[in-house]
């Protein structure tokens, strides 16, 4: 492991077309199982110049008007005037949704994974939330970029936007901030200058921390680009699924691969991704390790997991093939166990969809819980 | 790190329905970069009962008649019958189609990357390929299962599946395969004791390792659910990026979530992670480590990197701060200075877009050439 590096994680809007695409498909698959909980959803949505286009496999007892949540979904993300790129009631919407394959129901309604595949989950004590410095700070800069155009404190901020935030570390812990790259969508009338000053005085300040970030030494990316006025699916074409990195840990640790939004927790690419965070989180938070990454791997049809691996990067207090017991002792690992403990037949998913999956405190979040470290703390001997 | 573990990487065959998606927008980008090798090209696919949809960003100046393509390549992936869930002559093919937002073409005509981002790159030396053992032995079963599709060995395989090897590591060193599943789409008449069989006699004990795999020990999970008839995009709506792990490192490693499929070089997503792994392998070719990840980054309009990290786990023989020298010194790290070193403005990319990016050994796959190797090893002192 190397101790004085430099680490890059990136961040981007709601209003970014990938994401834009993940809050549909999250906002589907909430209304369908607010009503009917037990429903089996997969929904995939492509946007681009003047269309949405949702896809999938769904089987449900519940009746929804899907091309009334696509428009709200839009609307609530900003895009309301063809001007912009993109309007919500204009738009063309098409679906084309089939069922779940009986094949896979099969598997599935013996209480096996929804699929096959491996996932993984990480936590670190360098930060509060207990996630690494560079994906916290880059969504603190896309947060606060929607913010102050939803405030109107900005009146040119458009929905599209980005961040991405260079870390040095030194002995292994953030030490400064080396680079920040912001780009937003804008109305034509602002200039260059005018964009550099307001995003320095009202997203970028407010929102880096003091002990790391000073101004004078960092290097600052501001629309680089030099204009950024198409935006949205107008400028790039969007798909669910495609900002695993973001949802996760902006690159730190690994990632198996599967995407989250538009899943319902039957899958396991979501709902054990959810269980492998709460595992490492509390492991982290029970102090018998500084950082924690979590494998889990599953086979189509099987409840078990395949593997279990728990890998503390040389930090932890106690011997790894405790650590192994201990996780198998204290968490459930089937999908019902998981859906079950973490409470995941909720319409709680439109909102991960945006600005992270992890290291959030709203109440809805139940795998970012700490409620294990105690017990945990103490079966170890601590 | 721990040394002792399991650890389990998955692959999908060029009938899985992400795996057609990524297939069709790479085989459009051929078509197109074979005329116009300056094209820019962003090509999303999105695939269901019955439709393929392509949408994206292209400007060139050549014509290619995209709904050929398509159908070409869902022929050559094996659809070709209603009756096994799609028809490449018979399926709706919709695209929706615009040019590159003329604000990004600003940035990236005057050599600047693409777009912002993160990649990384990753080279071991636990198999003669250079890549992790997990990730190329479910490679090998998922190459395999096409092969006895292809060549009639067993005539009731269909084109769509999926493998997945747990391996178990000792002293950090690949030890022996732990668990092995296969699913694979099948002709409705073949019973599961025959799919059992076949598949363990014409597809598993052919392409595993004598060394690391002993039949009787290891976890068989062979068609799970206990039927895989509908498969392809009526089982599974397939889009273009969504097996990104699957076409790199098979979860060793980081991933900076961007996807390759559809994408000219000149977006970083593709060309920086082609060139970081061309790194990240010349250093472990050199011996200057056993294992290597690079880590680049880029900030969108700007063509040198805003961070590059050299990580050898601790492998290295070399000192860490002498590697990134090492490295800026021989290998070029622009956009521009990427695409000339690894010859990219060519059509070669349909081919990439199944069973790996990386560990290949055809000739177009430039950046997994060690020609750096000696030079490196010399610069080191070694
Ligand atoms: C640069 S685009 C990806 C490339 C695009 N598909 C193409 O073919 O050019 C990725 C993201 O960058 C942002 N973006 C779009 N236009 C931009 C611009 N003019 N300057 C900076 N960022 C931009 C948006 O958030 C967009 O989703
Ligand atoms: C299980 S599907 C993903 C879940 C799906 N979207 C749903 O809603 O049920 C993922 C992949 O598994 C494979 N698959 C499809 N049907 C299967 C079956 N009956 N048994 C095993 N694997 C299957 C295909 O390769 C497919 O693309």
């Amino acid at each position: 492991m190397r101790h004085n590096y430099l680490f890059t994680s990136e961040s981007v809007t709601e209003g970014h077309p990938d994401k834009i695409a993940d809050q549909i498909s999250d906002g589907i698959l909430d209304a369908i199982i607010a009503q009917d909980k037990l429903s089996r959803v997969a929904c995939e949505t492509i946007l681009t110049t003047g269309i949405a286009f949702v896809a999938g496999e769904i089987s449900t007892k519940a009746y929804v008007e899907i091309p009334d949540i696509i428009r709200d979904v839009i609307k609530d993300v900003g895009y309301t005037d063809a001007s912009w790129g993109f309007d919500s009631n204009t738009c063309s919407v098409l679906t084309s949704i089939h069922q779940q394959s009986g094949d896979i129901a099969m598997g599935v309604d013996s209480g096996g994974a929804g699929d096959q595949g491996l996932m993984f989950g990480y936590a670190t004590n360098e930060t509060a939330e207990l996630m690494p410095m560079p994906i916290v700070l880059a969504h603190r800069l896309t947060k606060r970029l929607a913010e102050v155009r939803k405030k109107k404190i900005l009146k040119w901020v458009r929905p599209d936007g980005k961040s991405q935030v260079t870390v040095e570390y030194k002995d292994g812990k953030p030490f400064r901030v080396d680079t920040i790259v912001v780009s937003t969508q804008h109305s034509p009338d602002v200039t260059n200058k005018q964009i550099e000053k307001d995003l320095m005085e009202h997203v970028i300040r407010p929102v880096m921390p003091k002990g790391l970030y000073d101004p004078t030494s960092v290097k600052h990316h501001i629309n680089p680009t030099g204009r950024f006025v198409v935006g949205g699916p107008m400028g790039d074409t969007g798909l669910t699924g495609r900002k695993i990195i973001v949802d996760t840990y902006g690159g730190h640790g690994s990632h198996g691969g599967g995407a989250f939004s538009g899943k319902d927790p039957s899958k396991v690419d979501r709902s054990a991704s959810y269980m492998a965070r709460y595992i490492a989180k509390n492991i982290v938070a029970a102090g018998l390790a500084s950082k924690c990454e979590v494998q889990l791997a599953y086979a189509i049809g099987v409840a078990d997991p395949v593997s279990v691996l728990v890998d503390t990067k040389d930090t932890e207090n106690v011997a790894p093939e405790n650590l192994d017991k201990l996780v198998r002792k204290h968490f459930p690992l089937t999908p019902r166990g998981i859906i079950d403990h973490l409470k995941l037949r909720r319409p709680i998913f439109r909102k991960t969809a945006a600005y992270g999956h992890f290291g959030r405190n709203e109440p809805e979040f139940t795998w970012e819980k700490t409620d294990k470290a105690k017990a945990l703390r103490k079966d170890a001997g601590l």
